[in-house]
């Protein structure tokens, strides 16, 4: 039988005091409806339909923004009068022949397997709550299965009894039913109740009054289903998922100086025998080859590096491919569109931008290198500048192989420094340097006999 | 009633190893007693006795420097002959007619709503004993209450039976009289124990003596009462003192990467929705607007920071004061008397000091800029540096809206660039350069043919 | 008696994903192995032998190069037949009249402290296991001990019964003996078995056999006898050993900001009154004067640094010697061989390489300073560079007591600036500046009147 998955995400999250809504509340920088989203694609659902409310147009938009091809159907909440009447609001898009799962865009831990095995362990025709045992389930409803373990009844808190109270294992509120039962079950769910809401947990009796078995799956991992209310809240579950993606990159052979220490907002694919020292902070897309070593306190975002390669204390990376054997840091800042081939080197205080540099080339010290192509085995000087915007347009630097540019050297673009040039120190080179041949702009060094020194001025 | 507060601050704390005087030792930058005596301050105390011994000069030098104004007043105890002792030596400074609380200056983290409810639950003409209840008790003064909760009996470790040993409350040693009480009673208390000290500990029984009821309160947080004497308790209450400080900029609705990994010396002003990465320190007095962003591994200090603006990796701001929009780091460093306006941007390895800049202006790259004032849409090429020192004066920079200074150039102080001037790359400018004209120091550009480069020379 | 120390350290290691041979996974930067085999050398063993096995030339040379005159023996154990089998391949190493105490490679953490008890309290003569009393000693081998305390037997978690799977007290592997003893028992031992492996424990049974009594020693600290089969063990195992370390400053009377945020690879010398700020890491051989302040961020390397030094946020130093009263950072960064004077002073953005700068020198800002010798109270402009590399040789930049060095100024190499001398901004100094004088490099500074702003192209 086919799947819908319905994702609630209408709550407003007043206690998370932000103008964002709730469910765009991030965790490894990415929304927490995102997540549930993304589980419930690998699920491979027939359909996803979310039930949006409050901030629902800014919840599209950047939802899109992560999925701008993925078939998400949007169906308003207008109202939040509680769970059953937010799937309500989906009926109509529930197909007939078809299972619906119930998850929530403010519970974004849950895991596919997790998910794969409560679709596994309730068959068509059954209806499934997925449950949790809890060290302390105060406030939570209780599952209240009979003998052969089918649910009978989930007890809220305020309607249970000494006994009740004992049950440790709770409701998480993640559903499931077959589509045609919900769209029968769903409009007799009352509201006659204290906060005057529908809610879904009524499916449990009505299910039993239809005699269909509500089947419940417990999960094992009480994070996959915390939801998020407020900030502690979320940062606990950052805490949670990081410290999830750090054991991760363990199992994969990761060497990590310290696990607590280390955040993957996105992917990290890692070769043989990567070192991870402490603070590393990962966001996008990024591969490390083999015996790759990052260092204290670096920051890198959707980078390729190659085998070998080390990026050394305090060093920025985005949007950079670095090739093997590198040397990189620290305090260097790879802007996008960087890329380094083999053996290059990038050494403290340099900044590049959109450039490509070649083999063994080295760019040691204090360096802006932007819009430019370096070739290989080029020496680039202490200080140097490409100068590459005249405030109006950005220029490009061509510097060919095993040119060496002096320190302090300012190179105007567009300019080209032929192969084996050498650029005197200090020198403002604005028009093409010949290759082979020394190059430089400089005055004649004078002293200034009889000369003093200012004196300090009284204030 | 008015009240009296006597702060017990005279220990050596020789487990410190340190040439400080305990109390002085700092918990989040600040002095463990100055801590104590903000909390008294908040409890509108009619005075603030400070009993000091080891170090007193210093204590005093230094905690002036906190509370300039304050109205401490300081009582030495020249020998450390017990708490009973210490308190004795503020007997004369007690005014009638009102109670007194007695603190220590090494017990940091005593919270004023503690106190305060203290002062509630404890009447004039009774005594009170704040009290907590430990899982491990061991070593410490158990409270023997009667039937009616009534304070009885504080007995010590070695003096207690199996059952009193039982007894999981134990005393704090924070206690409350009314000061005439106290007068009353401290000479009385004896030494006539093994270490010969006098025990404030024995008001209870002489409180009990003169049928002066003792009440004993509770504190919930057992860290709150938590005593320092080395310097792995002293980082444990400065990690826990971080904790909290860091849970209630959760509270107020900032979203922390890591809680466990903020540090918070002084205080932190947070508007809506703001971001604060992994690592970050606050010292002094810092106010965030809405939608700030603060990067990984900053340190900031003293500084306003403005709606929407992004501070990214591993930048540095001490005294700034950022407008709104604006866009600084990473591997920003913002001195002292910087001030940026609605959307500037100070990029990697910019040092700033003592400058204005104006909106939308920009230095992006490996920069120094001091002692200058910059206009609105300044554009400052890479590798620029004001020379604002001359070996003994510092002098100022001026540059006028829409300049456009090229890279590597070198501002001679007292300088005044122009509106919309242009200075040409790697230019020196010692002289003011006109308005809406480019000026420029450039040598010619030579190439020298035949030259040869250098060879490696054997070593 | 003399001591024979054998430490096995064959084992591939499969779980790590690693190339890198199970015992040269590092632990606090240093092999695993290495910290055993330190821990052998403070007990002053006669014989210190090595079983390898898996990656053998590499664990030898990459072991020698910690302990190159360390008189290490290895021994090679072919196939991996079991912990019996290891020890067997050394037997012929051992000496007669000595003991032997059996080690492993991958247990890391085990004390001197623990192993010199162990050899207290078992005497020559008899034979020894350590043991660990573990919470969940599930899986592992039980100590069975007679009512005089004597181990009778080793009871695998297959073969143990119910009341024997109540014991909590597990062996360690960690085993002595007389080498005579051990030396005939070895070759006993059988492998019938599921696994058909040689099995140390053995020992026991036969000892009892031979009615040498077997004592049972405990260690206090499980950590000391974990052993690490993959990563995931390593970090924790890392972070133990962090901890550890970090208490051990605490004690040393260290002040740290956050003792789970510091991370100690080597040795660290502190004087009084060190703070520590977080995420400090110190690799190799340090030393800490008194009253010096290490800001957050730094990675500090077999650098020494004097009384009331302070090194600031993000700062980098390697094979440094700082004086006293030194003020480094942020964003400085001390190459090796960097040598500063008493008062010197490194500000942000500046990189040294083997420079020796005297007392009160500065160079505060975008300064690379290599191959230098810089006399006292020189003043080094922003964006100073040595020019000490002319694509083949390195050359050498004095600069005299007093001198002054403009901003942006490039002094290329080798060229002496005299006492006193002061360059002015945005030079080149090719040729030696006289002392006392105004030396500079400098082209007219001119207006270009009617010059247009280049304009924006479309794209």
């Amino acid at each position: 039988m086919d799947l819908n998955v319905v994702i609630l995400a209408a709550g407003k999250g007043t206690r998370m005091k932000s103008r964002l809504p709730k469910v765009l509340q991030p965790l490894a920088k990415k929304p927490m409806l995102a997540h549930v989203l993304e589980t419930s694609f690998k699920l491979e659902a027939h359909k996803v339909i979310v039930v949006y409310g409050h901030g629902g147009d800014s919840v599209k938009s950047e939802i899109s923004r992560y999925f701008p091809d993925a078939p998400i159907e949007w169906v308003e909440q207008a109202e939040q009068l509680g769970t059953g009447h937010a799937v309500k609001q989906a009926m109509t898009l529930l197909e007939t022949n078809t299972r619906t799962l119930i998850l929530y865009g403010d519970v974004p831990l849950i895991s596919e397997s997790t998910l794969s095995r409560f679709l596994n362990e309730v068959q068509p025709g059954e209806c499934g709550v997925l449950t949790v045992k809890l060290n302390d389930p105060t406030g939570y409803g209780r599952i209240v299965r009979d003998h052969a373990g089918v649910v009978r009844e989930i007890v809220e808190e305020k309607d249970a009894g000494k006994e009740i109270r004992k049950i440790e294992e709770v409701n998480t509120g993640i559903m499931m039913a077959d589509s045609i039962d919900l769209q029968q079950w769903l409009p007799t769910i009352e509201n006659k109740n204290a906060q005057g809401e529908y809610y879904l947990t009524d499916l449990v009796r009505i299910s039993n009054d239809h005699d269909v078995p509500v089947i419940g799956c417990r999960v094992k991992d009480p994070i996959e289903v915390e939801g998020v209310n407020d900030k502690k809240q979320l940062a606990r579950l950052e805490r949670m998922l990081q410290k999830h993606l750090a054991e991760r990159l363990l199992v994969q052979g990761a060497t990590l100086a310290d696990p607590a220490r280390v955040d993957i907002r996105g992917e990290v694919n890692i070769g043989q025998d990567c070192f991870i020292d402490i603070n590393a902070v990962f966001e996008g897309n990024n591969t490390l080859g083999n015996n790759v070593k990052i260092g204290p306190n670096c920051v890198i975002e959707n980078s390729v590096i190659g085998d070998n390669t080390i990026i050394k204390a305090n060093s920025v990376l985005e949007n950079a491919i670095l090739g093997e054997h590198c040397d990189v840091g620290p305090f260097a800042r790879l802007r996008p569109g960087t890329e380094l081939a083999n053996g290059a080197k990038i050494g403290n205080f340099v900044e590049t931008k959109n450039i490509k540099m070649g083999a063994g080339s080295k760019a040691n010290h204090l360096t802006y290198l932007g819009d430019s192509e370096i070739g290989t085995d080029v020496n680039i000087g202490a200080g140097t500048i490409t100068c590459n915007y005249d405030g109006a347009n950005k220029h490009k630097t061509k510097i060919g192989d095993g040119a060496f540019i002096g320190s302090n050297s300012s190179l105007v673009a567009p300019v080209e420094i032929g192969k084996g040039a050498t650029i005197g120190a200090g020198s403002t080179i604005s028009k093409d340097a010949k290759e082979q041949t020394l190059t430089v702009t400089r005055a004649k060094q004078v002293s200034i006999d009889g000369w003093k020194r200012p004196e300090k001025k009284p204030k």
